[in-house]
């Protein structure tokens, strides 16, 4: 029996999706990508998930599409396929209820370096690279960037799609691909806390506010206001708001909806 | 008598607004973010205020919205209409012909946050801290983030709503929500120094880059140069840049129109 | 005869534009920017051209515009077309097939600074500095910031429009005006290096990253995601893309078309 690509693993309101081809750098394979999508649709749909991390195993954390399969794919409509569903999957990530924080050990390369962008929150080892290469053989990051010039400034975005080269953690910190540049030894902790802290909150109001922050990132600043504002008002007079303040004003921990 | 919750002092140019619950840590109650209408209305009438400067009282910048009031409205309309009012007095801030400066000394939360995101510039005191912590009292900051998302990257800014962490005087300066942090004694005199700069520039002049710029930060590349071009033409046709230009090539001072 | 306001060389597929007016700081003439655009269009019409450099003589990179020659324009219609060429000059840089790398070594003011920030890529002297100044001749810097703020933060922007004041290269290099710092007698080597490993690369590859970098960054995300995957399909189609994956894998240095 193979081994499957992507392994799941739920505990105490956090699943860690893990990236399991580490023999090959956990390329994205169209099998890959199909069970990260359907792994993205099941946790949209299961309430009792709070908080998504995405990791990898072996030495790379990601190094993006896997190019031996592309090469081998005949006709434009299967090359288009492959680039779709590998869409699908990064917008799943922005559109998924829960948050999800990428956990960077290793090189994130390509759409591996995407996968990372796309992500809510995203902490790096130390020794974590990053970088869209694709220049450097025939084929720019132009899916990559979208997300990447999301994240960081143009110039630093075509810095790394231009050379090609890595970025380290602690730069790519500095630009804001990831939070945080950590030792590796402390890479896990720092998302388990993290994860910890964001799955105590009312995941109601987690879904709520994501949500409405990439939707009001699109529109103008009157249309963004008159957007939130009516989230916010309905955010107000649902019950965990009302559980949440009245905990605040009476200092004691809150009790939310479903936990 | 009551204290008024605002405080409005004019001189030479500069109008400084002081919050002035001090006790209640500046919380936006609905008559203070009344008083903040009125007045931002009245100095955008006013042409002899060149710039303003949004200061507090009290050991807090500014705790946000009134949670006990908050949780006093009955229906839709009345937590509606706290919002809207709201966004209506950070629009203002945005919309006001002459620049608003942020002074920050302490701790400036959800709403109190968006303020300093909201406002033109901002300085902080080092030991000012900056949060969105609304999620954790189950009432994600949705409307703070309209002013946190456009100043900082996004990923910072989900750190801020996803974790309700607050954020120190110097992250927030490297990641753009405040222009510097300085030693707390020093605030006074930069803020003063900056305002005193804007102050002895063309009223006209900087009315009208303020507004052109928040207007073409939401257009597109072409329809921006379309648009910035036509303002830049406008004004350089006009009185104060004659004016200027000519002070500046015979090297001597300008006299501004209204100076 | 006149030495040319700019100067053109080319080299190895590296063309480098020399802003040529160092006694007027390379101030930027209606004669200048006629120069620039027509050397812009010729280089877009020339696939030999992988890579252009922008540079300047003299002490100064570029002043912005010539104001004396402003002052002696006659009438709305001749202001309006120098602007109107301006704005053509900086989005022919950001249009131009082939990437951009400006070399800052000294002052960068006004529509010089807008240079900087129209460019792709941008390297500074550690001595550089950087200003959008026309607020202290009554002229704010409105087409300037448009490029200034794709560039930089929203505070950062508003600091130089509204104070004036300069920004010196470490700090530019911190808000993302340019990509790095260097030492002043590293500069040349520092471009150059980025400069030869861009055109190294497959110049069709180049082409349709850059022109799908700007045209994404207007878009929502879904419909960036779209556009890009597109593009995408396209490129991993062309014939330099399969050589690029296959040497790859053949572990050979790839031979692009046109090379």
């Amino acid at each position: 029996m193979l081994d499957p690509a992507l392994l799941i693993r739920a505990d105490s309101g956090i699943t860690t999706l893990t990236l399991n081809r580490p023999a090959a750098r956990n390329a994205l394979s169209v099998a890959l990508m199909t069970e990260m999508e359907a792994a993205l649709a099941a946790i949209a749909a299961d309430r009792s998930v709070k908080v998504v991390i995405l990791a990898a195993n072996g030495p790379a954390f990601c190094a993006g599409h896997d190019l031996k399969e592309m090469r081998g794919l005949k006709g434009r409509d299967a090359v288009a396929e492959v680039f779709a569903l590998c869409s699908r999957v990064m917008t799943a990530i922005v559109r998924l209820p829960q948050p999800v924080i990428a956990k960077v050990h290793g090189m994130a390369t390509a759409a591996g370096c995407q996968l990372v962008a796309s992500c809510d929150l995203a902490y790096g080892a130390a020794t974590a690279h990053f970088a869209t290469p694709g220049v450097n053989i025939g084929l720019f990051c132009s899916t990559p960037m979208v997300a990447l010039s999301r994240a960081v400034g143009r110039k630093q975005a075509m810095e790394m799609l231009l050379s090609g080269r890595p970025v380290d953690a602690s730069l790519a910190e500095a630009w804001g691909l990831i939070n945080k540049a950590v030792e590796p030894e402390q890479l896990d902790a720092v998302v388990a806390e993290m994860a910890g802290l964001i799955a105590a909150k009312s995941a109601n109001t987690v879904t709520v506010g994501k949500e409405a922050f990439y939707r009001q990132m699109e529109m103008g600043l009157d249309q963004a206001y008159a957007y939130a504002s009516e989230v916010m008002t309905t955010n107000m007079l649902a019950r965990d708001a009302a559980e949440g303040i009245d905990a605040f004003l009476e200092k004691r921990p809150p009790r939310w909806e479903g936990c």
